[in-house]
């Protein structure tokens, strides 16, 4: 961790590093305070939903049921805040200390687009946050009370979640990964592994969604032919 | 018109000035020419479509399913083919003279980012191609057929195109439109025009996929608690 420490001085430790940022400001929390401190945040996230959902739930969740909510939880607060308060500060977040700041500019060792006001990150986190995030606290409610709304809205938000982090991905790897530090250990653990979570989970429920849909139409067309 | 014919010379003629674009060719067809074969081609397929569809619907399909099915087709020609030209040739399209490259030529006098390669439009446009093309063609037939599959693919096609369009206006809005040229027909009649249909027509398709499938799970819902 040497090395990595060791970036935490005045000049911008982002790639391309031509990459101008005269406002910058390092970083006060160490790595693995400002993992500490967001993984805390997450955790405290998963047990108030927990309680949440055990209080209001209109009937017995099952604990599939109860995950997911917990997912699109941590996705509502995930968006609207934390995504929100780059989406509002991305034009001059590498000079703030706030903590959301902060983990931004150490996520940003491993994609500097976060830093330089960078024209697809900025609009794809924008949309992120104004309707992706309020979506994701109201799938909550409508799982807690199965509302008829829920199915459609997994799949616009899964939907939505997955195709921002395929071009995510892609818009990357079309400017050759130019934007990412040279260790291993951002690239991976930052870039490729912190994202893959918004690969996986919305690829999955979105098909059941999908799925769950497709099963409710084809029930009412039976019942429509017997008619 | 004048200053817009001249400027089919060797020069590149794409905002910012300062784009270098070696490889640019000239285009041998006129704005005119291009734009009537384009049109040409969208008749033959809605043309193509009515005849098909009144050939292979199982049942007789109402005005609004036929119209609802022909913007599918014609978004299934235009996602694969055309859009699907660009996210192949995307790198060395300024000197390809192929009918869909001078129609790209043309349109890029609105937004040059369709010659120099950017990340965003390139992502943007192979994920349109691969996905939104092939399920647009599938939801005719699920269309045509009444499908229990129409609605959910209703929902992830029309928000796909959405969100994408979404983040094309937004990239651009974030960039000051410096890739646009300054005449007001560049801007409006292709930038803002011609993308506009998939912001409008996507939304209405959206919302109505949205409360179809609402509607069948309040059904189900009402169904499941009468036993």
């Amino acid at each position: 961790m040497s090395n990595i420490t060791s970036l935490h001085n005045h000049r911008s430790p982002y790639y391309p590093q031509d990459l101008r940022l005269p406002h910058y400001v390092p970083n006060t929390l160490t790595t693995p305070e400002l993992i500490s401190r967001f993984a805390a945040y997450c955790v405290m996230i998963v047990i108030g939903t927990i309680i949440l959902l055990g209080a209001v739930a209109r009937k017995r969740l099952t604990t599939y049921e109860k995950i997911v909510a917990t997912w699109f939880m941590l996705c509502g607060f995930i968006h609207l805040f934390f995504e929100g308060y780059f989406g509002y500060t991305a034009s001059r977040i590498a000079g703030n200390t706030h903590l959301f700041a902060q983990l931004w500019k150490e996520y940003a060792l491993s994609d500097s687009r976060y830093m330089s006001y960078d024209a697809f990150t900025v609009a794809m986190e924008r949309v992120t946050a104004i309707f992706w995030g309020p979506l994701s606290f109201y799938l909550v409610y409508a799982i807690a009370v199965s509302h008829p709304a829920r199915y459609p809205l997994q799949i616009i938000v899964s939907l939505g979640q997955l195709y921002g982090d395929v071009l995510y991905y892609a818009t990357a790897s079309i400017e050759m990964y130019g934007t990412v530090r040279p260790e291993k250990y951002y690239f991976w653990a930052y870039f490729f592994f912190a994202n893959f979570f918004w690969i996986v989970i919305p690829s999955a429920l979105l098909v059941q969604g999908f799925l769950e849909t497709m099963n409710v139409f084809a029930k009412e067309g039976e019942k429509t032919k017997r008619k």
